[in-house]
């Protein structure tokens, strides 16, 4: 597929992936775009407009395809191939990753689990030993591991993700709270789940701000 | 503050809010916008024009005052108040949360946390007892909780939803991978995890697939 897709489409194309799965789990084999749009809670001109990207779609009252857009779309968000993960870190937010079946699901294989504390090393999550981080790089190139998650702290994180990048991790999926300084072609995803908190402070705040104002005015 | 503040500015808030954070801590009282420019790697005039949102900024020459910054954007983000939060889903998510020290220092209590399963029941994690979900109306009254974090498996998790929405939580903190259907005056903010992993993916594919074609072109 040569065709440039706008950031935007793509942010929302996990989600049509998600829908799009959950139809295929009931058997759906094709819905109209009124039907994902009521599903979706998107306008059906939205979700014609981002699934034109694919064009993959039939004629007037046939629908979507389900299971050729869902296919197409895994290919554009790259999770038609298998990538090779690792977890930095094995405390409880490493471990609820490890024991997320879903990413098997998705191409994502745990391939190990790495921590500093002794106790936790030589423990067993799924099936995946955690490891001291002396043989990080070694672990690295002999799996062929692409990807890396880092659940640890802010204070060690720099250090680690300085080494992941030498050893040829391209990806790094980032839930320590600091931004970490990557060469350009390694891409890092943040979740800091401290500013997810506080979206959602703000929002809440704000809402109940307009609704007292909205009392005031009715006096 | 009247003022109204554009989503953008607001969604980039909690990033300077952390910043200032550290400045703090390092005994930093001023900073001026090219500093702080060069700390986040944002451009000097996108925080002037961010931060004159706020109004408190130094004559030039003197630069930002990074105390009173602070406290003006914890009171936007209504962080500046104690927010009392439960926890639904007392798994490793769940225990993960639980463990985040940094969220009592942003105003975020814990009240409780629950669960189904009878293992967990009756065990205390950070000094707050897991709960079964029987009790879960009374005891958000009781405790004056106004915020919930969903760590449960999404079939669960509207059903739960639809009991704290009628039990009075005005805000969701929903890692459940589904869409929750609430009512105007709550608020739900997502993380979903896989999503977000997709976009990782997606984002190193791509890079992979631009150097393929810079490099065919050099040869």
């Amino acid at each position: 597929m040569e065709k440039e897709i706008s950031k935007a489409v793509i942010s929302r194309l996990p989600r049509y992936y998600r829908y799009l799965g959950e139809l295929m789990e009931d058997g759906v084999e094709r819905i109209s775009s009124n039907e994902l749009s009521q599903k979706m809670k998107v306008t059906a001109s939205q979700i014609r407009q981002d699934l034109n990207n694919f064009g993959g779609f039939g004629q007037q009252g046939y629908g979507y395809n389900v299971k050729y857009l869902h296919t197409e779309i895994a290919k554009i968000l790259g999770i038609d191939r298998q990538h090779n993960l690792i977890i930095i870190g094995a405390g409880n937010l490493g471990q609820a990753l490890a024991n997320y079946a879903n990413f098997k699901k998705h191409g994502f294989v745990i391939k190990g689990m790495f921590d500093i504390n002794p106790r936790l090393i030589g423990l067993v999550v799924r099936g995946v030993e955690i490891r001291g981080v002396d043989d990080l790089e070694k672990f690295i190139v002999e799996n062929e591991v692409q990807m890396a998650a880092l659940t640890i702290p802010k204070t060690k994180a720099p250090e680690i993700a300085d080494r992941l990048v030498k050893a040829g991790i391209k990806a790094i999926w980032n839930f320590a709270h600091v931004d970490l300084v990557v060469p350009d072609d390694v891409v890092v995803e943040n979740v800091h789940l401290s500013e997810s908190l506080m979206r959602l402070s703000y929002r809440a705040s704000s809402l109940q701000d307009q609704k007292k104002k909205e009392e005031k005015k009715k006096r």
